[in-house]
């Protein structure tokens, strides 16, 4: 086991060794505003109760002391303000030490499985619907699929009015909107939006002039009958590396330059001003926003259209390329679940004859995400 | 009226010049992408029928023609490409036009009304909520209030329980969460969260750990007979232009450097990596995170651990400022709507004796741009 071996301290920082030869320098207001005891953070909420305003500002160490028995290696370390004693364990500093831990953003493109066309060798992550909602393990496998690969389907989904919503709630919360809770894919007159047509749709991400945008789309296949409309579905976060690779400056152009995307209709005016490639700090892809029909008037400084424009098209160019695409039709029962900052999907124009009738509606990524490390955590405990 | 004086084309744009001497110079590819004509814009929702890539990328100009009879200029632009012809009117281009006008960012603290402390003398914005709900202008006036100055004080809301959710309808949708659609700020025995004990509250933005945060917070008050227990509002986007004016390396560490934020219970897990103070491509300040309860550990590299530990203290001693803040106490019957991207919100702790309940709920900011935005146009077709 990974424990400390050494240490040592000055008045600004304490100064650790690991059995593994690894080597951490704390600094002494870090270990202050890290402090686990009652008087510093709650107990049953886990809170902090002191400000950082709390904090003496010129705080130093007075003294370190090993506590060791057979159990846990506990450091003692005494502040020089009112001889204040925290208390940290081996293993908490091993898993918090900003030495030896650094920051992920499970977000990150980083961090996720990506995928083109041939990925999954017609092996989609398919799970029965009932056994996910009843057992455990087949949840927590499919939520996976849907943080790393970016969706899931699920089947034998009933073909009942508004269960997607009861999907939703086996993971998280209803995004409503003003399409209303759920939203009926299917050819209508006057269509407000041109997913309510029967023409075919290009790789999109929904909603990208809503802000925030939502985090999660289900589409819930109610009827099935028409020719054509077939599903397509892609990877954002792929393309966006297969841009980066191809022409790097068109990854930066679009990733830096923001724009505006824009619904309105006579209940709504929607309006963002987001890039189309959004990164963090570490230049890692968190979110992309792809969506031709709704793209507001592009209003860049004059010298900056030109370039725009050919990094638009490289991007879109990729976006239509089939072999980063899959494609399969979605029959009655069937739901397709994903994430709507990284999985573009489209479908194929369909006839006028038959019925194709979806129901979709949104949900957020966090709670996605949360559900998905407290079955972990419980998985973890019934082992 | 400001219209088109004189024209000249080459192949690769059109230049303009207005009533008001100003130019423009438009790119062949731009006007393209932008013709408004049913071929390529659907007549009914205004959205795009065509895609990046239908556009030939050799695009040029072939031949200009400006139609003007007494009512408006036309230009006709015919394209290379299959002499395609697109009309744009003068209005359209003037409005539309890259060369004059600027793309603007509703959320950025540019084009809000930013204030301190002494900024209202004591005329808060409140509104009474039966006008809110009933007139038209009352409610433009109040939604309008959060959108520049971030709040706004609704009296004699009904105090029954669930009215909070009544109000949100008046302008929104209901953000659920983990706390449920409404959560119930009382003392409570092993609160899972210290917003429900009787302790005071430092300054802070709920829920920094929830990706996407939440942008409308609301807290209504059924009941205020304890003592102590008051409000204090403060402007984060101020905050954030107090800490640049006094340190611009401070200001810069906090909008650079990604931390996490972070709430677990036995029913969530919630976890975020963003910046403290969010800017835009344009630096301009967006959002504003701060909640000293949910920081998670601090895993920056170690050479910036001072560095952000002296920002953080900085922002943390402005938010502290009683001249920066507004303390009033919230009465049974009254409403705070406040956006939580930026106001900051604390209360003063409050005596065991005595009841105080607030019940709050969230909601986003875009559906309440919206609503506005709404209201404002059928407020000028009334007129």
């Amino acid at each position: 086991m990974n424990t400390i071996t050494d240490f040592s301290f000055d008045a600004d920082e304490l100064r650790l060794t690991w059995t593994d030869g690894r080597n951490s320098k704390l600094d002494a207001i870090w270990l202050r505003d890290h402090c686990q005891m009652p008087a510093s953070r709650d107990p049953v909420s886990g809170q902090r109760l002191i400000n950082i305003t709390d904090i003496d500002p010129e705080i130093t160490i007075k003294n370190i002391a090993l506590e060791d028995d057979d159990y846990k290696k506990v450091l003692i370390v005494t502040f020089s303000t009112d001889d204040y004693q925290s208390h940290f364990t081996s293993s908490w500093l091993l898993e918090n030490c900003y030495c030896l831990n650094e920051q992920s953003d499970s977000r990150s493109a980083k961090y996720k499985q990506l995928w083109h066309g041939s990925s999954f060798n017609n092996d989609l992550p398919k799970f029965n619907y009932a056994e996910f909602c009843d057992d455990l393990q087949t949840k927590i496998t499919a939520l996976k699929a849907v943080k790393d690969l970016g969706f899931c389907l699920l089947q034998k989904v009933p073909c009942e009015d508004k269960q997607v919503l009861k999907v939703i709630q086996q993971f998280g919360f209803i995004r409503d909107t003003n399409y209303g809770e759920i939203f009926e894919v299917r050819s209508k007159v006057n269509a407000n939006n041109l997913a309510y047509t029967n023409l075919g749709l290009g790789c999109h991400l929904d909603n990208p002039y809503r802000d925030p945008v939502p985090g999660i789309q289900l589409l819930h296949c109610l009827q099935s009958t028409t020719e054509g409309g077939e599903s397509i579905l892609q990877d954002a976060f792929m393309a966006t590396q297969v841009l980066k690779e191809e022409n790097p400056e068109h990854f930066n152009r679009l990733s830096q330059e923001y724009i505006n995307f824009r619904f309105q209709d006579s209940d709504a005016d929607l309006y963002s001003r987001v890039p189309m490639i959004e990164i963090n700090d570490k230049q890692e892809v968190v979110k992309v926003r792809f969506n031709n029909r709704s793209i507001d008037t592009i209003k860049l400084a004059p010298k900056k259209i030109r370039p725009f424009y050919q990094a638009y098209r490289h991007f879109a160019e990729i976006l239509e390329r089939e072999d980063q695409q899959i494609h399969f039709k979605l029959e009655a029962g069937e739901l397709m679940l994903f994430d709507n900052t990284r999985i573009l999907h489209a479908r194929k124009a369909y006839s006028k004859g038959g019925t194709r009738h979806l129901q979709g509606a949104y949900s957020d990524l966090d709670g996605l995400y949360s559900t998905l490390s407290v079955l972990q955590r419980n998985e973890i405990v019934a082992e």
